[in-house]
């Protein structure tokens, strides 16, 4: 089969840009001396994260006791969900999963841990756990060190819960940056807090193995601090628009497209998408310092200078410049997503291709598990 | 089942809210003497769509082959794919469904009628299609009415095509409409225009069947002028915050919310839920007459002072003004979505609920169904 035969929209793999990422990555890990234990939240798939294991990856992560279920199933035995999990059903899954698998999960609350402790009392089981820390982000996770400790002390008196270690999710370092010496600046204050949060908590005889940092953007940075153990990227696999627009990425490195086909040619300057929020998302690009005029949804391959200026459901309105060439109707463009993670959790499967050849096709096993 | 005893994120349909909004539109459509043909995109399952047709619909609109394929397969069997079809996998499945159900189709290209010909010559089947025409949205469909006629001319050749109808979708009425007169007008200025251009064809020979508007904001509107024979709303069913926001709504009326739980209550201000932007979709909500102060990612009836103010995949931060109660850790709350049609995409089964009690769980079997 042929790039070209593929029904539309679809999500393409270019198999090459994929295992130089999956490179890339680890190499940088092994130069941080962290493990890097990717977040699968990006490709949702088992083949992908059985690459990234056998390319050195300490275990994965996941965001939902579904995907971690997936995983498992698909035999990746070392798993944090980087999560809070609360819920009477779903502690019951973590129970029987964590039989079966090394697994951890967060808590950040004092309810939480009682929650968690009396579940797995029940299921007479165990589990390791990581405290979460806001290291800038304001979503879940503590600020304040006493009670984070308080939390460390709950955690140890817990008959069912191991403390293993501490937890950041620095989401906010590329938020309206506008230079990478912004990035590098927020990036390794959030690596450096972690760390002092994990100290402070060995002062007190606790035993901290794991500093966990995670997310792409910050990842040439934050695992710098020393006392960093492991770090959890997940976009680096495929890369995306908002990658570029900080600079870390060219279309080159852009592993995953949306195929999409042209459906209309209503006026000169308009073309219609057969791909709308449906298929790519409809999160605008993030404006940051290295394509701060891009701001479109989605960045064509075969016409760059063009925009996709409005996303329906099953439309993509695209704005043509006067003079710029652009692909008839029934022919294919290929879109690079603002964020390729929420625009995979879209579609079924990938066709990884190599040049113009589809050379295998893989289910996207943990999409929609928002459970 | 308890409604609250449902793991979460989970959508819920309030049973009785459903049929009232059913209802009422139904006998919208009967005010107006117009046949009621709904979208089913929002729903995306053939028990509602069945519940539509049993009230008196007339039959179905679909936007892509694979919802029509859905449709059909449960024994829907008149189906408007009010949508483009481009692409020979997808023209192939298209004749296979036209075999056995009574299938339309929208053209606005040549190109496109060129394609559709052929593909249906191959196959030795026929097809009705309606010409797109737009009324102000600027997405597919033309304007010009002599391009319009020559479409017409084209289709009467073709020796696979019968001409329908004319078909337009008023997407554009409520965008950033500051009152109810401007939505009048610019709805009703769609209607009169399509109607128009129904006639323009009539006296050029061509019979029109069916002149179909689209659209729930402009429902209310559009079908006023003589001449439009059929309507296609489709949010209606559940309605929503948008629906909310241009007045034609209130929380009574939304019969789905996403059921979410407390995992996390960071600081005094801050609480995050389990439903992120994979379980709500990120679309901001429209800024519109009614609730021009409404500026948060849906929401949500236990606590409608405070505000989700950022969706990640799978958080939702939730804003708490001083002095407001807000459910703890562990507690459920449900959110009216900004935009039902893409967060229903995210989700596998509706939960139906008539007060506190679970009584039946329908699959989304159109969910995700990109071609």
């Amino acid at each position: 089969m042929k790039k070209y035969d593929i029904d539309t929209p679809a999500l393409l793999i270019d198999s090459a840009a994929l295992h130089r990422n999956l490179d890339r990555m680890q190499r940088v890990a092994e130069g941080f001396g962290v493990r890097l234990r990717p977040h699968t939240k990006t490709h949702k798939s088992p083949h992908i994260a059985r690459l990234q294991v056998e390319m050195g990856a300490s275990g994965v992560t996941v965001a939902k006791v579904g995907e971690a279920e997936v995983m498992a199933e698909a035999g990746l035995d070392d798993i944090l969900i980087a999560n809070q999990v609360i819920g009477a059903t779903k502690l019951r899954r973590l129970a029987a999963l964590a039989r079966h698998a090394r697994i951890a999960v967060l808590v950040d609350s004092s309810e939480g841990i009682e929650l968690l402790d009396a579940a797995f009392r029940e299921a007479e089981t165990g589990i390791d756990v990581l405290i979460e820390v806001d290291t800038g982000k304001g979503r879940c996770g503590l600020t304040d060190l006493e009670q984070i400790v308080a939390l460390a002390e709950q955690v140890a008196r817990a008959e069912t819960l191991r403390l293993r270690g501490v937890e950041t999710h620095e989401g906010h370092v590329p938020g309206g940056a506008h230079s990478e010496g912004q990035l590098e600046e927020r990036a390794t204050s959030a690596g450096r807090r972690l760390v002092e949060v994990a100290d402070a908590l060995r002062d007190r005889g606790h035993v901290v193995e794991d500093v966990s940092v995670g997310s792409t953007p910050a990842a040439p940075y934050t695992a710098v601090t020393p006392g960093v153990t492991e770090m959890r990227p997940g976009t680096y696999v495929f890369n995306d628009v908002n990658q570029m627009s900080i600079g870390q990425a060219t279309p080159e490195d852009c592993a995953l497209s949306v195929l999409a086909t042209v459906i209309s040619r209503p006026a000169p300057d308009r073309a219609v998408l057969d791909a709308g929020s449906k298929s790519l998302f409809a999160e605008p690009a993030r404006r940051a310092f290295a394509y701060t005029d891009y701001d479109g949804f989605g960045y064509m391959r075969q016409a760059p200078a063009a925009r996709i200026v409005t996303l329906n459901e099953e439309h993509g309105v695209v704005r043509i410049p006067p003079g710029t060439e652009f692909p008839a109707i029934g022919q294919q463009v290929e879109v690079i997503p603002n964020h390729v993670c929420p625009a995979v959790n879209l579609h079924e499967e990938f066709y990884l291709v190599d040049g113009e050849d589809v050379v295998e096709v893989w289910p996207i096993a943990a999409r929609g598990k928002v459970r």
